[in-house]
């Protein structure tokens, strides 16, 4: 059994194997890449998966039967997930040091039957389908009560630590809040304390006036380069109205996420020649209710260069792209 | 003239190059290897290098100029700083965000004359002489009150970030104190508010009397695999009396310093084959006194595995080697 531990100092949790022989790879699966038709991923290789948790078939595909062709998109647990979806927390201190077993559940979402599609070439529609596909799995997840936070992220591109080219995202469900959005819920709060008002509404009112560092928006979102980005190209897509919570979203605001996601990777698409990239929605915790200082959001990362020891040990980091460029550069390119 | 900026939400300061004639290079200089002797680190290229701030010579080298060869260890600003030394910090607001200039100190420290020896190579006189020079820099910039924190860390192999193979640190003096560092020193106020004493110092307690983790320690050191580390193998060398600021350090402490980082290296080279690896001097800000609840200490990280997009956006790590079965090989390994 994975074990969660957390680091006394700055109250990080990390998940350590401890069992030699099972040692749960970084990502999804297998390190290599293989061909449509055998990919594991691939419709009729279903055997080859865990049983799904949730797939999208035709509305008049009555008879499809689960685990079996004909999906557009399907959901199942990770084969070598990170952690283990049976027993309990045992939360126990060990002298000054915590820990609990490495409970959770790690899912792979796979976007759509068709291995050689990419997110990005995915219609309007179809990216719906995956968005409202992390809206349902992050419901679903939030009913088992051991579960304080549920990740949605997703690698594209080796470069990125995708190890599957077939599209596809993870899901997965923690019994604690990673650091960065408790950082974020920390900062939000005080901020909140201060002023009273919601952080993440304030710059989007800021960055809706300012405009230097928009890339795009449409009626429910808005996408932009942050002021302070870690990366170059570095891009949020966040709703207007202020939401706490990914899962309350509406069915015409994921139609609009969809529109907005998609118009965004085809903008990096085009500007950065196809860049492997990393996004991860930053959501509140499950069950925080509809908190007045957090503001759900969504991040995208390209991989444009190795991060070196600097990055690592410091935490600081160097941003040679200016953030008001880059979105210069995107709001001007053609698609 | 490059930017701080600060991140609104979590308090990150990010630099931000904002001419795009002059962006710095995230690393050193020039991103190819050189032979011995065009080696712009190497003796007799000293005019390549900006001057020197510090050298170490021969004490019988008597007549040696500065600038010129003879020397066993250099320092000098780097040709391609990440941050300006002139100016003023100008602090501004801008709207709701906050900036200043990208004022700082980025130093090359030449840890040898000789182009072909790594740090591990090097004698315990040498590498004592490292970490004396470590200690004379943070001093000397100690005196500027624009800075508040001197980062000093070390790039070895390429996948650790080095774009020269010629031994070196470097050196980033900021006006500014690191999220990393800060997130340590708040955990660490934290923890001394509730326990009144050191989070490390209980730590160390703790390692010493558990002993699973230890790697080696001698009088004054301790090197042990942290409780919850982020990375396989990850190491921290900790002084066992409760020190805050590493340029307290008394010469004597330099000397067993020398030792416990050589056997370290040693043991890492032997067991992993000579990885490439990042270290960093987690330090307390500058002037900051003798915090009670602050203890400086090494971390050394070898580069065994890229970072995939879940570790980036979550800051949440998965480790598939138990700190206990890295530190029983690190004790094993033979030198």
């Amino acid at each position: 059994m994975p074990e969660l531990r957390r680091d006394p100092i700055v109250n990080r949790w990390v998940i350590i194997a401890t069992e030699r022989a099972k040692r749960p790879p970084i990502d999804v699966a297998q390190p290599i890449s293989v061909r449509a038709g055998i990919c594991p991923f691939c419709p009729g290789q279903e055997s080859k998966t865990p049983r799904e948790v949730l797939a999208y078939r035709p509305s008049d595909g009555a008879g499809a039967r689960a685990n079996a062709p004909g999906w557009n998109l399907r959901v199942f647990p990770n084969r070598f997930p990170a952690l283990m979806i049976e027993g309990d927390l045992d939360r126990q201190g060990d002298g000054l040091y915590d820990r609990m077993n490495g409970l959770g559940a790690h899912e792979v979402m796979v976007e759509t039957a068709d291995h050689s599609r990419s997110l990005a070439e995915l219609s309007s529609l179809e990216v719906e389908a995956v968005l409202c596909a992390y809206r349902d799995r992050i419901l679903d997840l939030s009913r088992d009560t051991r579960f304080r936070y549920v990740m949605v992220f997703k690698n594209h591109g080796a470069a990125a630590g995708a190890t599957i080219q077939h599209s596809h995202s993870q899901l997965i469900a923690l019994p604690v809040v990673p650091k960065t959005v408790s950082d974020e819920l920390h900062g939000a709060l005080e901020y909140h304390r201060f002023k009273e008002r919601c952080v993440f509404c304030d710059i989007l009112r800021q960055e809706q006036k300012d405009r230097s560092r928009l890339v795009y928006e449409n009626g429910e979102f808005v996408v932009f380069e942050p002021y302070a980005p870690k990366f170059p190209f570095e891009t949020w897509i966040m709703p207007r109205r202020h939401r706490a919570a990914y899962e309350d979203s509406a069915r015409h605001e994921l139609t609009a996420l969809s529109d907005a996601l998609r118009v965004t990777l085809h903008k990096l698409n085009r500007a950065l020649d196809n860049p492997a990239y990393n996004f991860m929605l930053h959501n509140s915790p499950l069950g925080s209710g509809s908190l007045p200082h957090y503001h759900w959001h969504m991040v995208i990362m390209p991989t444009l260069a190795p991060v070196a020891g600097f990055e690592w040990g410091s935490g600081f980091y160097i941003n040679p792209t200016p953030p008001e460029e880059a979105a210069h550069y995107l709001r001007e390119v053609d698609l």
